[in-house]
């Protein structure tokens, strides 16, 4: 038996209750197209605490109680939200210290899941790709890479960026791949990392971006290694916070 | 909104029940290590008629009633049945003519899951490929590529044969990509197709049949299109036939 920790890729939500191999993992959330890119923005421009809440209904309650909310549903800022769902959204000075209560269509979705699970949860973007790597690497913990799909499909924006996160654990030689998902991401992530933009274009989700005019936000999300926020929820918390501003 | 049909794959039975975005659909099972791989060679080989069978006590009670059965769990044959999962049990005069009950871990159970959802089945092999292909673009008919996958996890093997079809069907021009899995899976296949062996060396279940001693079947596995059989179980139906002999 290898004594290495073991990567493990779960291509969408519904793929990843199966029986788990390993004890001692922390789940790491991707929902590249927007909600993870976004929260990793939102930290590194001085949000305080992020709230994820699955349900729009939940979303109006923080909301009459005083919080900012960022809401989307299906590409649509919902009426009383103060944020969509764009990275862009939150680089601006008013979130700077805040607390928001943030729902999408899929990707705090699967923050909630992973969550009631009882592991720790973080948060994985392209931007913060190597923040993320280091901080796993000096926990002495398993990884599930858990990506949010497209209503409980694959998607290959989540599928590939689960390849790069994979493939840098793997490089540093103190990991394993505990399944056939992780070697097919990893293959994607190779095949596309020298031309990402050819890569994402065949991606059905780039493609309602397009169509909804929202598609300006591709050139940042696919932006490696801008960010050193790493936004992680703890296993008691109803939060994610910025672990490093907040240095244990 | 294009006039063509649509290809979608699903890489795991648990990804099969999402919404279906279309009417009029065929699904083609594919457990290429080793049921669909088998149930060809069978077919091949002069077999009448196979009877899908899910659990091991319903494979018994078809041996009760005199039945030829084929039934194994996690790679071995059960102590009742008259064969294994190796495509090679197939291959012997034995069979030719006679219907036989067919129970194994993933494959088996992949067809009972659609067949109950009302749809025509198809099997799919690299052995059959050209053949499947051919009969499907005749039909007037969307497709859908389940992969069995292993304990409903994804898996390499699977997921590259679903690009294999799925790369032949859109080479016709009748077909569109309905989802992101298809795009994943025709470039699994296209940057493995050219070195097969090495390609499937990094599936895990070939890692677990070279432990069994179980890899002597590889070979055949993937050679791709020495067999016309055409598997198929009709909507009201409860019996895999081969198409390529009786035909309508």
């Amino acid at each position: 038996m290898s004594d290495k920790r073991t990567v493990e890729v779960a291509f969408s939500p519904v793929l990843y209750p199966y029986k788990l191999t390993r004890d001692n993992f922390i789940v790491v959330i991707v929902d590249i197209l927007r909600a993870t890119t976004s929260i990793t923005a939102a930290f590194e421009n001085g949000v305080k605490e992020i709230i994820p809440v699955g349900s729009v209904e939940e979303a109006r309650k923080w909301k009459e109680r005083g919080y900012l909310v960022a809401s989307e549903r299906d590409g649509k800022t919902l009426d009383f939200a103060d944020f969509g769902n764009s990275a862009f959204n939150f680089m601006t000075p008013e979130v700077k210290g805040k607390t928001i209560a943030y729902s999408t269509t899929n990707g705090t979705q699967a923050i909630e899941m992973a969550n009631k699970n009882g592991e720790e949860v973080a948060i994985g973007s392209f931007n913060n790709l190597k923040a993320l790597t280091d901080w796993i690497i000096d926990l002495n913990k398993n990884v599930v890479i858990l990506c949010s799909g497209y209503k409980n499909k694959f998607n290959l924006e989540d599928a590939f960026y689960a390849g790069a996160l994979a493939h840098r654990l793997m490089q540093s030689g103190v990991f394993m791949a505990e399944c056939d998902s992780v070697t097919a991401a990893m293959d994607m992530w190779l095949s596309g990392k020298d031309n990402i933009e050819m890569y994402i274009d065949k991606a059905a989700h780039r493609e309602r971006l397009r169509n909804r005019g929202q598609d300006d936000v591709l050139e940042y999300t696919f932006t490696i290694d801008n960010s050193s926020a790493l936004p992680v929820l703890r296993k008691s918390d109803k939060r994610l916070i910025n672990l490093s501003v907040n240095k244990e």
